[in-house]
């Protein structure tokens, strides 16, 4: 192998980057063709304007990870179900039939989990947690996927035994945009207020649930207890302390890892500190390796 | 005092009653009225028009409670602070000035509480509590009076002590129209699918919290293992399953009391006995029996 494509394809926005033998990320860019603004039978032109910059040699290795993978993206390629290693998702790529350019498109399958008979899933952050294996030299451990829909991910030697989502950046935005609560909020978030949201993080532990915590949003503002301009960040640590509180942490010694974007990992960082609780934190390198991880398993260099 | 009028005049509608010296209900009416279809500086003629049927004498007693007390109603009624009694409630009723008609208007006031330094409030739920105890002959006890907020409410001696509110029907309308669960429901409730109801409640004490619970609405149906139609009863059962999970009702020995409409105090009535919970039921009197008992304070008969 020689050079490879890795495409971090989600629902909002398209990653692309062309990646060494060695690992090395020689070039990245950034779109927003996510996969809801692809129309039915767009997905080979996106692609293939996303790619052009390169004039790929056909038969060049691309892989895709992400929603891309979904009944909604380009081909559905089935969840792989947990427990499940780095090379039983290797196993499963889609393959892209007749890809532009002659290219060797694969999809990467998502995973699948199930506990008391109710199934979870993901797409995109295996490949991450995979990636964070290799960065951080682990075969074990609890994975932190920040977003609006969180992962918890529980790895044993080497495997994704088990993971749990939490539709936590989702019910920050509906209860914002729709809820009495965001009657008294500012239009925009502004910068993090550090205090507000560690307030809104103890609460949370305090409250028992969310339906409770939350309305506290409602009365700290009727009662001007707090600056409107506090709340945005105040109601972000309400739901991340909510994710928080589900797991017990405290006292758990558990030593978690937070893999995604600064803006995000930062605030469970604050969160986790709170709780008593030291992680360690990676960004989107976890990405790129885990999908480089996966091209040299199928092409070893 | 010969008769009195009642009005629970709320949010989203008003309803009045005529209401006999010796308690019994006369005759009563609903409108859609509710406050916040109330012009600004409307509330006299739509009080007027509420009670014209009736042809009330100057003086005569209309007690009324609910949001018209709050900031956006037809004139605040501060809050009284827990622990209240009835005669509290009572001496802190606003007086309405120049009612129309020479009408003898007040104005219930809400309850506040504070628990870890975040207050709670409610208005109108108090006199339903009050007006159970009557019902009921109690003086202390758990009372839950679900809603787009519900409250729970504990009273020791005659007195409210402490209660909170549970976002619990509005978190379920935000999921429910704005969130991807939203998808795959269908565009109508329809009627009670009591097993998805009943799934709903125990995945909700399996999931510890409802940022996790609420994802299997997701997954069950893309896995199609429940009918998009049973998706609104799975969903309600969800949340109310939260609100119950909070409360760590199970072997408490807890017999608490429900009031409200019968629509909804049947879903949490299925919900406890889920639980291991009895509960007792009040309808609407509770409301017109507590109004009563004020009115009875104010002007004994």
């Amino acid at each position: 192998m020689d050079t490879f494509v890795a495409l971090d394809w989600g629902t909002s926005s398209l990653r692309v980057a062309r990646i060494a033998a060695d690992g090395q990320v020689l070039e990245q860019h950034h779109s927003g063709d996510g996969i809801q603004h692809v129309a039915f039978g767009g997905f080979p032109a996106v692609f293939a304007a996303a790619v052009e910059r390169w004039r790929l040699a056909p038969g060049t290795l691309c892989l895709a990870s992400g929603m891309v993978g979904s009944r909604q993206g380009w081909i559905e390629a089935p969840y792989c179900p947990c427990p499940a290693d780095f090379r039983a998702v290797a196993s499963r790529i889609a393959w892209v039939p007749d890809a532009p350019g002659g290219l060797r498109v694969g999809i990467v399958p998502g995973l699948s989990t199930e506990a008391s008979g109710v199934p979870d899933v993901m797409r995109g952050e295996e490949v991450q947690v995979f990636g964070a294996l290799q960065l951080l030299h682990l075969d074990e451990g609890v994975f932190i996927l920040p977003g609006t829909h969180s992962k918890w991910v529980r790895v044993a030697q080497g495997r994704i035994v088990t993971f749990a989502t939490f539709m936590t950046g989702e019910v920050y935005a509906v209860l914002r945009r729709h809820s009495i609560i965001g009657r008294t909020l500012p239009a925009d978030d502004g910068p993090l207020d550090e205090p507000a949201f560690l307030r809104g993080v103890l609460h949370a532990r305090e409250a028992g649930s969310l339906l409770h915590g939350a309305f506290s949003a409602r009365t700290l503002a009727l009662f001007a207890r707090i600056p409107d301009t506090a709340l945005p960040s105040y109601l972000s640590g309400l739901v991340i302390g909510e994710e928080l509180r589900a797991h017990r942490l405290e006292n758990s010694g558990s030593h978690p890892v937070l893999v995604g974007a600064e803006a995000l990992t930062r605030r469970y960082q604050l969160a986790l500190t709170a709780y008593g609780v030291q992680a360690t934190t990676l960004g989107d390198a976890a990405t790129w390796r885990g999908l480089a991880a996966l091209a040299h398993t199928l092409e070893p260099p």
